[in-house]
């Protein structure tokens, strides 16, 4: 069920025996010159969008400009300032409770957002008001993403590539996949961007001069088909796991 | 152009010979029983999209959710408030020009954002970052909507019924519209919700039991798509217009 | 009864059996060649103070500045910005109730204070502590005004020269009400500094050279005191007609 | 030169030659039976239009309304939120350079007043915008204080009584004397309120039943008028010491 | 009984019989040629941690940094700004709270933090949240004070130096208490720093060249000794004095 | 060199040929039945006075309180509320510029502290003020943690017992080394606290009994010693490797 198509009453029906939403947030940044700015907002609303529609949960309309600084030196970075995105999901969950929903799933694909999320999730569960919580969806599934490709790459990689292969093909450049491989940075590890055990990088520009990472060339969207089905069921269980607890048991354990 | 849709080299194209964005924003909120809560976003998002594609100018995704505490009391509506809402767009739109952006349409479908909008493009002329500017699209063609609708409607009425009928006609419920007229408020003048001069009333159910004004069977989607084509065309000649000027004319002007 | 003038336990009185109380606001900005910077304020507490006397209910002190700096160019304007008044306008209502003040009239005689003053009395009734409404003096008589003079004027203009030249004579710049007339803009429509219906004004200056609307040789003290008159008595009839209410009634209304 | 009373252009030939100001703060707070509750601003105000009238330099309207929670047990008294306070008076002083002020004058009356402006005036400072300094009437004449009172009385006391007898006498409730005096705490040392060095009380009605200090029966226009014209002078010796320094010189040293 | 030394486990001991707790506060700031800057936080630290073992009652860490951009002109000076400061003590104070504390004593050696922090227990008190008071060593033992030296001095003088050459005698620089004396401002009065009754100084460098005041030649451990012991039990005092309070009495009295 | 033992003079010598400082930061919270509170801070402040010491760099003085409410059902934690962290470590780290430090490493012991510092380096950087950059012990040090520790533990385990049995072993509590195994969480995995991929927990407690994970008994101060020592050694290199860059080569990049 999606929020902004339907009218008040039929809205009323649902609240009258239901108290989840999904929240989709993404960001709308530099992925790449193969992947459109909109990728991670894509993701993040087409999984909720899809198990909203497999499980009858709420889903609201999609936050598409998150927490994207460090990808501002590439054209057409949208970012909200961190202290400013956390106020207004809070505010925008917050208000949510008026109507009676207690529990929110951030369905997520901006790894960027993930901290803010958290915090306001505490803020909301600390005030008693609500039980939110954040889900990125590649780590629901990472035995399948492992699996699925040699180097997956945490920003415009094959990962996030073949997704968009599989939800939005016509916006993948598909002829542009061998030189985001060669243009970005395709292998790293632990020790990239550190300095005896301090992150000394701030800014994506700082390991990759086009902004992404990893194997582009291993995604196809016969893979993101199946991370898209993988993540959606994880979702859909997730949220059914959350529907059945006890509100109670959602807030915050008494002091010992 | 649709910044979402884009590349970061292909927004570096744009950002070559161009420096204005349109900013689409609107509401989640009750509409009546015969819209669905986005209507205010849907209206926003189409015009701007469509502006963007007959202009060449670039549109970024929308801002989904507005200032619309004032229709709380109806199930489903969505807001932040105010102060978070003018510093979010504030921050969004600061940041954009750092990409060399430095005039901004946004536009707009929700009454209630126009202060704050205002108070946000004050923010960011009188710190000469950038010239943004609300545009209300029925404000665009006051004539028009006088002319098409016996009673207009400020909130749910014809007006904003046709529009959807026109961009999105699955989602307007037909055989609500009676329903819709007879359980709102359909005639008001300047003393509907005052008393000596003071505006009594804070929420939209103070003065229109299922929330909406006006007489929603006097909607077509002819009309709608008058509607629509007027108000584009008024937004692409502002875009001209804005795009033709000084960036120095578009500043604060002097003491005297 | 004004309270700077009463001593605690003579308020102490009146809160035995009040608890309304009225709050001028006006501000200090530029009102042309012929009129004195504190021009809104002198307005607003002239009727206050006069309401408060005919109607035995409270004044406070008044708040001299307001949300100008749309005046700025002008010398001498004053003003704060606009989320500052806000959080100070509240503060000092919000401290009111702590006596039990649990209803305020806000009597305003700026234009540019309307929008906060919304605001921030919709703070105070959402959060149930109180309930405060904006009045705005000339929307309380808007017949007579149109009336009285050929061109109202929105700033600087007939109206408000008629209202001073009524209260405080003195400050009249009687000799410069041509000049006002003729450095400013005599005649304006809703097209006047519109763009494609977007407002593209930011400041008075940008409209007016001299800071001033309409046509002030149009004043005359005669009308200045009709006006006062008319407008003291639709606030004490406000005054009245709120004192009247159950608190409970001016609460919001329960969700559907 | 009252600001307020003035139009723009002649205001414009007063920043042609002079950049200093008066900005006079008081409160709206109990002070006890005999006196008004305006008693602090009606002080500040008339020590500042005073000084103006006789120096030529400009005052601005007062701020009526200050820092007194501290007296909120008692009927009446207003007060403003420490933070929402020192941003307001930073935001109004801050918006003055604009015409180019860049040295102001706290006249204050009200002791609860001091460290706020301290640190208002600090900002403005460290920012290098303005020199303000805040001055508290009875600080600068401390000998003659001493003088003429037995007991001088820090709130409410025979030295704000004598003030007040002499601006404003119809004010004071004569007839109440005796009982200040005697329902109040008449004697007080360093060791009042206080506990092994700590001050332990918060509020006035920790110290004094009703409100007051000291010996109000000490008090007559005439020392009121001593008091005033004594005061006065420093104030306009004050503003000719301050117009007279370079700009420089009242900004912050160098780090060494 | 010093809360970083113990184990959870302990503390619950603790906060079953008992809800008090001291706060250290102190500053990291020049101190003239012969004190570390450390002076005062170490000077809180001591006082804190001895009445603590003495009495049984808790110590919390020590918040080393205050309010202190008046000495900034001074190598190391380090400082938070004020509003910072404020809510930083009042976090860390009011989550006291969430085990049972109800009564803090801040144990202050920083004049600059003492306003912030009469604010700040304002705050928590008024909130009915805890009862949180200021205590600065010296203002409980004046007496003493005045006795043993004959020009006290209010920053990095005799006192302040005698203290650290009891606690903390190797930081002392014994060699530059010539230095300090002859390079600082030996005697001041009322009149320093001030013009007509207002303060016209910000910034210590504006008094001082070397950064301190009196004569610091006058200092011996033996008097540190005898303040250390003579402020200590004022502490202990103090302690025992206010957790024999009702917490009710603690609370702000009722309005009238 | 440590900030708080030296006088201002000698910070001076400092200032001219070093722009690099230490800012330890912990937390005081629970860590088990066998480790003293102060646990976090204790390891980073001796971490970073050890390479001062050894390195001659700048070290101030520490941060005792985090970002810790989740371990607030705890009997003792003490925390301070997330917004309120980030701009006091700002505020603090901002000021230091003023002396003309430009680069500092916040040596930090508490992994809830790792992304409030980071969004605090951003702030600096962006800003250009400073480069600022988070360094978290046992980051440094991954190997070296693994071979010593079948179980290493996040939180009050083998490796922070090893630790503080090596800094200060008289607050370890070796008798109840065996109660915090057997009573916390000695095994986890990935899934441990999490639904489908989601973090479903947001306190400690909602994981461990006692508020620690791992298996402290397999720690000895042997152990610690070696961990100190690797972990300097990093901190030092990490210190020269900072201080050896270009400062332009630590502001963010270009736009592309």
């Amino acid at each position: 069920m999606y929020l902004a198509d339907e009218s008040w009453p039929e809205l009323g029906s649902y609240f009258e025996s239901q108290s989840l939403a999904f929240v989709p947030l993404g960001s709308t940044e530099q992925h790449g010159p193969h992947l459109p700015e909109g990728t991670d907002h894509l993701i993040a609303e087409a999984l909720a969008r899809e198990a909203a529609d497999r499980s009858g949960y709420l889903c609201t309309p999609t936050i598409n400009v998150g927490v994207s600084p460090h990808h501002r030196q590439f054209h057409g970075t949208m970012w909200v300032d961190a202290p400013v995105f956390r106020d207004y999901v809070e505010s925008l969950t917050r208000n949510l409770s008026y109507h009676g929903i207690d529990r929110v799933i951030y369905v997520n694909a901006h790894g960027g957002n993930v901290e803010h999320l958290r915090e306001v999730g505490r803020r909301l569960r600390d005030s008693e008001t609500m039980y939110a919580i954040e889900w990125m969806w590649n780590e629901s599934i990472p035995e399948l993403v492992d699996e699925l490709f040699d180097v997956n790459g945490p920003h415009g990689g094959p990962k996030e590539t073949a997704m968009i292969q599989h939800i939005a093909p016509e916006l993948v450049r598909e002829d542009r996949l061998e030189d985001a491989r060669d243009g970005g940075l395709v292998e790293w590890d632990q020790e990239t961007g550190r300095q005896y055990g301090a992150r000394t990088f701030y800014d994506a520009i700082d390991n990759t001069a086009n902004g992404v990472l990893g194997d582009q060339t291993d995604a196809t969207a016969e893979k993101g088909e199946q991370l898209f089905e993988a993540a959606t069921e994880q979702l859909v269980n997730l949220a059914d796991w959350l529907a059945a607890q006890e509100f109670e048991a959602l807030m915050p354990n008494e002091h010992v």
